[in-house]
C-alpha cells in the first residue's frame, strides 16, 4: 500500500506559498446530463483551475458526444484502459447502474486513486465495502450527489452536525413522486396522468417503476443511514410502499385531515444498533415542510439530540445541480483542509441602486386629492402605479391606504416621495421592498 | 512562524491506526449559556473524547459557574493568563462581543492557536484581518456558530457548494423579528407586544434594539457575504430598516396582496467585487419559504449559478444548537481531512414494530354492517377510532370512505384488517401512515 500524497498543503499554511501545488488530474467516466455537466462548470470556472484539471472523459461511441467547448487538452476515449494507464488522481463516475461502475471504482480505489460518484445505488448496495477499501488504501470515496442531487445534506451530516447526534433522517428524496402527488393535490389529476407528464416533461424515467415503488428513495435512504448512524441499511430491509394505490380521492379525505400526501423516506435509530426505515406515500400537515413541498423539490430534515431538527432543501436532480455536488466533492479532495477560497476578503464595493417593486403605506388626513397628488408625483419619476388598496373601517382623521408600484428604483421612489405635499400625512410613508420568493 | 503540527491523520490512512493522536486540547472562554452547552455535549459524548479533550474554562467569577458534571480534570479559571499558558490547541470564544473577544482571539491565533467562534459581531468587524491572521500563523479561525445558530450554512456555501458560483443570499437570521413579525402576522398583535412576548419567552435581550432595528441581521449577513463571496462587507454600507414602523395594518393590507411582512437579510453580487446588501422588512408571498418561517426559526436560501436556489433552516439561536455548531467546527479541526467517523459501517439491526397513527382509506360495495364489521375487528386488537369520514357524491356501489385509527402497532392494524369480512371490498385497504411534520 503506497499512501497518496497530499496534493495541496492547507490553505494558508506556510508551505502553500512557496510551493503551489499542481492540480489534481481528474478523469470522468460517463458523458451524459451530469457528466456533461461536471466537464462545462471544470471548463467554465477559470478559478478552480488551479485545483482541478480534467484530463480524460470516457464514454462508449465518445466521438459523438465530444463537446466543441471543451479544452483541446482533455483525452476523449472508449477504452477504459486508457483511463487508468493514464494514473488520475481522482476518478469521476457518472455512469450509474451498477455494472461496471462498481468493477471500476473499486479499481480506481485499488490504484490509491479517490473517487467521486453520483451513484446511489452503487452507494447503496456497496457502500461500505468500498468506503473500507478507500480507508485501507489511504484515498477516499465520495458521493455527496448520491442523494438530493445539490442539495449538500451530506455534507451537512458529516460535517456542519458532526457535533450532534443524529437521532432521525426523513425527507423526500424522490422528484418524480413528489411532483406526481403534488399535482395530484393541487388539482384533481388522476396518478395515471401525473405520472405521464412526469415522464414527458423529463422527470421521470419512461419506466418510472423505481420512483414510484419507492425503490429509489430507498437506495437514497440507505446511502444517508450509513452517512447518518455509520450503520449499513440494507434496501431490502426498508419497509417499501408503492405511492400507486394513492387515488384522487385520498386527497380529498386527506384535506379534511388538514393533510396533503408525500412520499416520505424516513430512518430512524432506535439505539445504536437498531434502525426502523420506511419509504412511502404517508399523509402530511398540509402546512408542514414536506406538505408544502411541490414540484421535483427535495427535502430532507435532520433531526438531533441536541440542535433540534435543520431541513435541507433544492433541486433534486439535474445536471447542473448534481455537477455542483461532485465538484464540490472535488474541491474537497484538492484541499488537505480548511476551507476553500482565498484568506484574504477584500473590501466590497457597494451599489445602492435597488430596483424593484414596491409597496408604500400612507397615513393620512382624509380630503379629496391625496391619491392624485401621490399618482402625479410618481408620475413625474416614471414610476407605475400598480394598485391602489383602500380597507374599509378605519377613521378618516388617520386613514391608511397602500398604492403598490412597478419595478423602480428605490431611489426615484423616495424623490417622488418627497415632492407629495405632506401636509396630511399622519406619519411618514412606509416604503418596503415586495420580494417574489 | 512555527506551522502547527497535523494532529490526526486522515482517517483510514495507512498512518493512523499506527498513531492514534491525541485528542486536541481546547480551551473554553466564556461559560454562559453557549459555552455551558459546548461544555455538556464534550462531556456526554463520549464518542468523540479520543478527539477533543476540553482542559480549561475561563469566566468572570468562574467559582460560581462550575458545573458538577463536568469533568474533575478541567481547570476553571478566572485569569486568562492561565489558559493562554497551558498552550492548548483551540480556542473557543463563547463570550460574545468585540471586547475582550477580539484582544483573546488576536492573541490566541498569534500564537498559532485555532480559535472557534459563536461571535458574529467580531467577524463582522474583524474577521478578514483575523482570517489572514490566521493564515500567515498557519492555525485555523471557524465561525459556523455566528450565523443561524445550528443550521451548518456557512459550511453549506464553503464545501458543500464550494463547485458553484454563488449569486445571491438571502434569509431570515433574526429569529427575534420573526418572532414578532410572524406573531403580528397570525393574530391580531401589535409590534409592542409582540416585542414584549419575544423578551418575556427569551428571544430578545431586554433591549431588542439591534434585532429590531437590523444591526443583529446585518452582522450575519456581513459573515454570509464574506464567506460566499470572499468580500468584506462593512455592516454600516448595508441598506437597514428597522421593522418597528410595521404595524398590525400592514398584515392586513400585505394579506390582500397574498403576502406576509417578514424581516430578510439579502446580499446579492453585481459582479465579483460590487455587492448590493440591504436588511430590514420587507412583503413575501405567504406561500414562500420565508413567508411561511414562523417563530424563532432561520432560514437561509442560496442561490448558486449552477445548480440554483437551496434553502437551509433550523433554530437559528439557542445554547444547545449554537454549540453543536462549535463542536463541528472543534470535530472539522480535529481531523486533517475527511468525514468524520468511522469508516466501517456494520450492518444495521432493524426494528419493524412501527407504531404510530394510520389513515386507512375502503372502497366497498355499501351495505349495511360493515362500518361495524371493522371497527369491531380494530376493537378486538385493541385499536382506538380516531374519526371515519365518508364524503358525499360517490357511487354506492363503489363507495370510498376513510377511518383514521390512534397510535397502534402496523402489524396489530393490519392483523384486524385481516379479519374484516373482505366480501364487500373492491379493493384492498390503503393504509398509510399519518405523520405529524
Amino acid at each position: 500500500v503506497t499512501p497518496r500524497v497530499e496534493h495541496v498543503a492547507a490553505p494558508g499554511s506556510p508551505g502553500a506559498a512557496a510551493t503551489p501545488a499542481p492540480p489534481l488530474r481528474v478523469a470522468l467516466l460517463g458523458f451524459g446530463t451530469v457528466g456533461r455537466s461536471v466537464a462545462r462548470i471544470l471548463s467554465e470556472r477559470t478559478d478552480i483551475a488551479s485545483r482541478l484539471r480534467l484530463t480524460h472523459v470516457f464514454n462508449r461511441d465518445v466521438a459523438r458526444k465530444r463537446a466543441s467547448w471543451a479544452a483541446d487538452s482533455i483525452v476523449w476515449t472508449e477504452r477504459i484502459e486508457e483511463v487508468f494507464a493514464s494514473r488520475p488522481d481522482v476518478v469521476v463516475e457518472a455512469i450509474g447502474g451498477l455494472e461496471p461502475a462498481e468493477d471500476w471504482v473499486r479499481r480506481a480505489l485499488q490504484q490509491g486513486l479517490s473517487v467521486v460518484t453520483a451513484n446511489k445505488q452503487l452507494i447503496a448496495a456497496a457502500g461500505p465495502r468500498l468506503l473500507r477499501l478507500a480507508a485501507d488504501e489511504g484515498c477516499e470515496l465520495r458521493f455527496e450527489a448520491a442523494v438530493a442531487g445539490g442539495v449538500p445534506v451530506i455534507q451537512a451530516i458529516q460535517q456542519g452536525l458532526a457535533g450532534d447526534v443524529i437521532a432521525r433522517v426523513a425527507g423526500i428524496l424522490n422528484g418524480t413522486c413528489n411532483y406526481v402527488l403534488s399535482r395530484m393535490g393541487s388539482g384533481s389529476v388522476s396518478m395515471e396522468d401525473a405520472v405521464t407528464d412526469a415522464i414527458r416533461l423529463g422527470y421521470a424515467e419512461a419506466d418510472p417503476t423505481s420512483d414510484v415503488d419507492g425503490v429509489d428513495a430507498a437506495a437514497k435512504l440507505a446511502v444517508l443511514a450509513g452517512v447518518a448512524f455509520h450503520r449499513e441499511l440494507r434496501t431490502a430491509d426498508v419497509a417499501t410502499a408503492s405511492i400507486r394505490p394513492v387515488d384522487a380521492v385520498d386527497f380529498r379525505y386527506a384535506r379534511r385531515l388538514g393533510r396533503t400526501i408525500r412520499q416520505i423516506a424516513a430512518v430512524e435509530a432506535l439505539d445504536a444498533a437498531t434502525l426502523h426505515a420506511r419509504v412511502g406515500p404517508a399523509l402530511v400537515p398540509e402546512a408542514s415542510r414536506f406538505g408544502r413541498n411541490e414540484g421535483a423539490n427535495n427535502i430532507v430534515a435532520i433531526t438531533g439530540r441536541y440542535g433540534g431538527t435543520t431541513a435541507y432543501s433544492g433541486a433534486g436532480a439535474g445536471g447542473d445541480a448534481t455537477a455542483v455536488a461532485i465538484v464540490s466533492d472535488l474541491l474537497a479532495l484538492s484541499a488537505s483542509r480548511g476551507p476553500c477560497g482565498p484568506a484574504e476578503w477584500p473590501a466590497a464595493a457597494m451599489d445602492d441602486a435597488h430596483e424593484g417593486r414596491f409597496y408604500i403605506r400612507f397615513v393620512v388626513r382624509d380630503r379629496p386629492g391625496i391619491l392624485a397628488n401621490i399618482t402625479a408625483a410618481l408620475a413625474r419619476w416614471r414610476i407605475n402605479v400598480d394598485a391602489v388598496l383602500q380597507e374599509p373601517g378605519f377613521p378618516k382623521d388617520r386613514l391608511p391606504f397602500v398604492v403598490t408600484v412597478e419595478p423602480c428604483r428605490e431611489l426615484d421612489l423616495r424623490n417622488a416621495l418627497n415632492e407629495v405635499d405632506s401636509t396630511d400625512f399622519r406619519i411618514e410613508p412606509l416604503v418596503l421592498p415586495i420580494l417574489f420568493e
